[in-house]
């Protein structure tokens, strides 16, 4: 039996990191080399913080060829805070709906808080299909009122991924894209903003990434709570109360690896195709004993979820893949079955070995 | 030149942590011992994390005395998001004003968001004496129609520290302990909530401790966004949704530290007494040398905030006590000067090193 390795972790977040990224966090437990101190004891106030925030916003610039039209912001409260304060920002006193997809689980959480907030329409919705396919072009009816369009890139726990981008050019775009940020390119300056929590791709838990440009706020309304209010945030280069400041540490380490070390993001795209690929082709390649959730077209590169021909053998699966090293495999209690994250910390040999394990097993229990 | 280090920062926060619990969370980014996975991929989901919950909301209980009518939560936001929480909880659709003590730079901005949210009454100010002192009982004229009463035990800029209790028992007591919580015991059971950030005595940045009485939620607003919903939080114990899984960590291993280590907060009051004493005793024989901002009777046992007779003598001790390896002694912003900070990670010996250089400083300049 061997013990769960960092190697082999496909949690669907917080998910694994890159060995790399963790042996310099393990060093800035002790003292960050240039500082001298523990990351824990760093003051957010210091300029070495402030530094921290500039190379942090300005890797995110270059890895998505932004321009300084866009903030680049680091949040707490996860994508479920954005959520609330997207509408209350652009929604509140509004006549006409803004547009929300509801083609998943966190879609559906999205757009729940956002009706507090105002009006909305949902534009398709895959709840009918448990949510196992993506809309095509033909069935989004886009309005050119609405005051914005909001979707999610990727839903982590279905497995859906949208290849394309969404939405009108004269209505701002708000996406989530918590679960494949930074994971390839993505056409970042046709959206009025993007959001994405750090969890999956890019870091550890307690920080979100927010991308938003200037213009969107012009009516934004300025009585709110002042961690609600994106000016106060803008103002204060997210340093308007005390930030998490370790967790925005590994987060520019990770963009540093991203940069240095894979190449950028098509470098970083090319790998997350080829590690999806070779699972999907796992499951294509089963004789229907390994069954994928989402529709062939709407597959993700992130989240692989996916079915066994019974509950006994999923139960199985779990156990001996986790006695051979395997972690994070059982699926979101919302569905069930496996699911296997691919974020950008997992290496192609991981899957490898992972796409072995499912063969044997099926070979033995098929 | 000596470099930083961890020991001998006195940082206003994020701040020093104690070297057992550095080293534990070092072997813990590499691998939690009991999991086998970094601490940074594991899933708040698993029954690993649901029992780091367990634990630290135990701990705290044990450490206060607390029964369970109070709910331990942890939450994201920091006291900053507490500060509008409160009020939208407490005070929304109040006839009657909350009373709000303000007593330093931290007061003074919750009692500001709180304005936002309903009627407040400022019960007594400090402002008129640039926050050199705290009120008396003589004047605090406490209503008994308040829906609160809010203050902070600890101003961590100015350095002044309550020894007593506020309030009145049939008026709920809110109380920001963010710089001194888990300092001292505090006859908690008399409180209706307690919050304090982690990022002074007890973690890192990114997670804030609420412990609130279930009875003061009776006629909470319902219609509230789910993560500013403290029902949502209770619910869910802590895992509303993804929390901060690292902080919370972190704060569990200060925790056993304060249970099995320092022996309980009477042991660590003690301790924190002997080394404020021995800071302030280093103040006072200085012959005005080193000029404390708080009066005597409301020092601050965690934030020694003080003067040099000149700011180039300021910036002299600023660079020679950086030169010797002291860090964070830079007064906060707002007033200048300069801030020892003392909260439990800082060694009894750390304290005497600094009141060592101070001597040693004052002989030389003074």
């Amino acid at each position: 039996m061997h013990k769960p390795s960092n190697r082999l972790n496909f949690s669907g977040g917080p998910g694994a990191l890159p060995e790399t990224v963790l042996q310099q966090v393990q060093q800035a437990i002790a003292a960050v080399p240039e500082v001298g101190l523990s990351i824990l004891g760093i003051s957010h106030r210091s300029d070495w913080f402030a530094a921290v925030v500039q190379e942090l916003e300005d890797n995110i610039r270059t890895l998505l060829g932004l321009n300084k039209e866009y903030h680049v912001l680091f949040l707490q409260g996860g994508a479920t805070q954005q959520f609330s304060m997207i509408p209350m920002t652009l929604l509140r006193g509004k006549k006409t709906p803004a547009e929300y997809l509801h083609t998943g689980y966190w879609s559906g959480k999205a757009l729940a808080e956002a009706k507090r907030e105002g009006p909305i329409r949902v534009l398709w919705s895959g709840e009918s299909e448990n949510f196992s396919r993506l809309p095509s072009d033909a069935e989004l009816d886009y309005s050119p009122d609405a005051p914005y369009l909001h979707y999610i890139s990727n839903e982590t726990v279905e497995g859906l991924q949208f290849q394309r981008m969404l939405g009108r050019d004269d209505v701002p775009r708000v996406c989530d894209m918590s679960s494949d940020f930074l994971s390839r390119p993505c056409a970042a300056d046709r959206y009025a903003m993007i959001y994405a929590h750090a969890q999956k791709n890019i870091g550890p838990a307690g920080v979100t990434v927010v991308l938003l440009r200037d213009e969107i706020l012009k009516d934004a309304p300025d009585d709110m709570p002042g961690f609600l209010n994106y000016h106060s945030h803008i103002k204060a280069h997210s340093i308007y109360n005390t930030p998490p400041v370790f967790s925005i540490y590994v987060v520019l380490l990770v963009t540093r690896w991203l940069l240095n070390e894979v190449g950028g993001l098509n470098n970083m795209a090319a790998l997350n195709t080829q590690k999806a690929e070779l699972l999907y082709r796992t499951l294509d390649q089963s004789d229907n004993f390994y069954r994928g959730h989402a529709a062939v077209a709407d597959r993700s590169q992130m989240n692989v979820s996916f079915n066994l021909p019974s509950k006994e053998l999923e139960q199985r699966f779990l156990q001996e893949s986790s006695a051979a090293g395997f972690s994070g495999l059982a699926g979101h209690r919302s569905i069930g079955g496996m699911r296997a994250s691919l974020y950008n910390g997992l290496t192609l040999s991981a899957v490898k070995e992972l796409a072995g394990f499912m063969a044997e097993f099926k070979k033995a229990n098929g």
